[in-house]
């Protein structure tokens, strides 16, 4: 562990380490030195042991907790937000973001618009994302500018994809993919991406999955997301999904398995007897109307369940703040108990579950000397966060991104007091208007 | 209507107006004067028209569109934000609000947990608000202050309440209010608000409508909140809470029945044929589990519903904006149908038809050539709400309420660029967290 003078310290704040069973540490500081918490303090003079060379965040009696772990998204789709809204979810595929992606996703297009979606998780206070889709060099590229911690895995699907004309190439693009940037930086993992057991064959199924364990990486999957595709599955194969990829041989502890709307019981054990991670996504599930799912049998049964936003076009932001306050009053009122899914619960679902479900557990998702330093600072200053009982109740039911004062990842300031410090937004967003006068044409 | 040189423009927005048919109007400027609006322009320089008083708000490009209409909550309870959260409703509400209200309330108390609520709810975008609660004077000088539109009901109950020792006096305790201040201020109209059917006895009921009938005020009451509310009015009385409404003779115009969430289709149908308005409130029923209302039936029935928040206490925030999108997305979810109650369906329950709820739609709720001007100014220029290919999506399913960066009552600028004029926000918070300091104890 690196000693000694701290580059950076955060302090003044209340700390949310979000480790299991530790409190709230009031007036808190936490020294980072080269990208890792090298210790955490309460109601001492910190000033002693910095330097010159010593940045400091002042948290203001904000709250001082980890960065948020958006579990599942598809960024670049930031191009299509608000682009087709109150549809089903078949034809909203099918007639307008197929369709679409085909004719507008091109490397430019999907770098601008990754970008986008990156500023605005990190300025919500996502400090580590899932991603899923195409052209993934250049969300992998957009990612690496922003400064966030991404796992970015290339879309595998069996019909002519953005970038991948030819389905029949689909592996090997995902394969060339990794290997180009598996020792790229200590920030960013790529990875493999199948787009459901519906879209994809056994085959490709079965060696996408051979793709990820050769790279010991994950492999992100939509899993039953709506009743259709299980019965579609079932047809198929006689089997529901999870039996289905069971047998495929896919289940493992490295398979992230987004949505899970329409598992039964049997399914969600199956699930945790493998080590099968699930990535829950409410407001998505909710727009288009594809179900609830059953996260407080998903939790009661050990499963790991992290959250995620989806990709804006299906929600339409990526604040995991606001994803958050739904997941947990979706599960109270789907469960007829207001005890279902508690605010520290969902917190952990955002933040150390969220690690967990990436593999990354040892690294981020809690505030503990040893991990990288992936933390943010919540301004409390605000009417609606005013009064304050309890901080986990705060963070879940009353503030949203927009509260996120300062955010750093690996011990690196992205944003402070809301400035992005190394990136023009006007700029991005710009360039992804223009595009987006292109789309809506 | 006053003609002349306007008191006040916002210019160079894209003007929603909710007036039924009407379409977006880019670049539009709407003229102020005397607290009314005068005329609405297009495209063109309204420079011209001004003189050395006129203020200008300038939209930037950003959205204009009503002052959002907040039909259903309890001000003051923004002292128990986060107070008790995760517990079954009856619990929360016999052994945590109750208690805590019994004790801590007071009419200091009250008016500055209203201001904070009325303040959080301006900064959000709400302009116009429904209230009912207790020490009411303290609420509508709380609202007075803020100078947000107001209708602040006294609240009615059987029991021992804040202010009202002995319940045989509550009737007189409401009457006494109402004409206290019936003529006080063109903004704020008093009223009267029985707590529910099961907590105010027959006579109670009955009274309380006389009084709203006699001064040409509405009624509120939660409606149908709980399926338990339902179940003990079906033992008392035989009948369901609406049949037994009826049967009292309070169903009319001037009602104003919040949540409504266990209404059967021949409830809806009677509460149309009296005219009986609704509130929908789903952040607080979901989060109580209280269940989800049929509002999609509601709607497709001809009732009039509005949109709230309810207390921020179950919710726990004043925040419409958010309030649309969850409205939007539950029901889709509920009623499986991703069609259902589409962006700007829920954008009218908080503008126009929150307005007809309150009885106020000739006044305020659409942005009409005579109608007071209250309205307000969202600006577009963050991540998340670009880009924009529809308003009312980007507005529903995207913004939130920090997003709102005008705001105006009656022609008067109560916040701009997110600064309120003639208050200090900071005092009031600091006031809040005091009392909160001795609820906490």
């Amino acid at each position: 562990m690196a000693r000694g003078i701290p580059d950076l310290i955060i302090r003044g704040g209340t700390l949310l380490s979000m480790v299991e069973g530790e409190s709230p540490v009031e007036d808190a500081a936490v020294h980072v030195r080269e990208g890792r918490i090298t210790s955490i303090l309460s109601g001492v003079d910190t000033a002693q042991r910095r330097s010159n060379h010593t940045q400091i965040i002042d948290a203001d009696g904000g709250i001082i907790m980890p960065g948020l772990v958006n579990a599942h998204t598809h960024a670049a789709m930031s191009l299509f937000r608000g682009f087709a809204d109150d549809l089903p979810l078949k034809k909203w595929l099918s007639e307008r973001i197929f369709p679409a992606e085909a004719e507008y996703l091109n490397p430019e297009t999907v770098f601008w618009g990754a970008l986008l979606a990156f500023v605005e998780m990190a300025a919500s206070g996502t400090t580590c994302v899932s991603d899923g889709y195409f052209f993934q060099d250049e969300t992998l590229r957009a990612a690496h500018k922003v400064g966030i911690r991404a796992l970015v895995a290339q879309g595998v699907i069996d019909f002519p994809a953005p970038g991948v004309k030819d389905p029949k190439d689909n592996i090997e693009v995902a394969r060339r993919f990794i290997k180009r940037w598996q020792d790229f930086s200590e920030l960013i993992l790529p990875g493999i991406f199948c787009h459901s057991p519906v879209t994809c064959s056994e085959v490709t199924l079965v060696k996408a999955w051979e793709v990820s364990q050769e790279f010991h990486l994950p492999l992100q999957i939509h899993l039953s997301e709506t009743s259709e595709e299980v019965g579609e599955i079932v047809k198929r194969t006689g089997k529901r999904p999870v039996e289905y990829l069971d047998q495929l041989g896919v289940l493992g502890p490295g398979l992230i398995a987004a949505h899970g709307v329409h598992l039964e019981d049997e399914e969600i054990d199956r699930l945790r007897e493998t080590d099968v991670k699930v990535v829950h996504v409410p407001e998505s599930n909710m727009k288009l109307a594809s179900g609830v799912a059953r996260v407080q049998q998903m939790v009661k049964r050990g499963l790991v369940v992290g959250l995620g936003t989806d990709g804006c076009s299906s929600n339409n932001d990526l604040d995991l703040f606001l994803e958050m306050d739904t997941a947990a009053k979706l599960s109270k009122v789907f469960n007829h108990d207001p005890l279902s899914l508690d605010a520290k619960t969902v917190l952990k679902m955002a933040t150390s579950w969220g690690a967990r479900a990436l593999g990354l557990e040892d690294e981020v998702g809690t505030i503990e000397v040893g991990k990288r330093a992936d933390m943010i600072v919540v301004d409390i200053g605000e009417p609606h966060l005013c009064p304050l009982y309890d901080p986990y109740s705060a963070l879940v039911y009353s503030a949203s991104g927009a509260d996120v004062k300062d955010v750093v990842v690996g011990g690196k300031i992205l944003m402070r007091d809301r400035k992005f410090m190394s990136l023009d937004v006007r700029e991005v967003m710009e360039r992804v208007r223009r595009i987006a006068e292109g789309i809506a044409i």
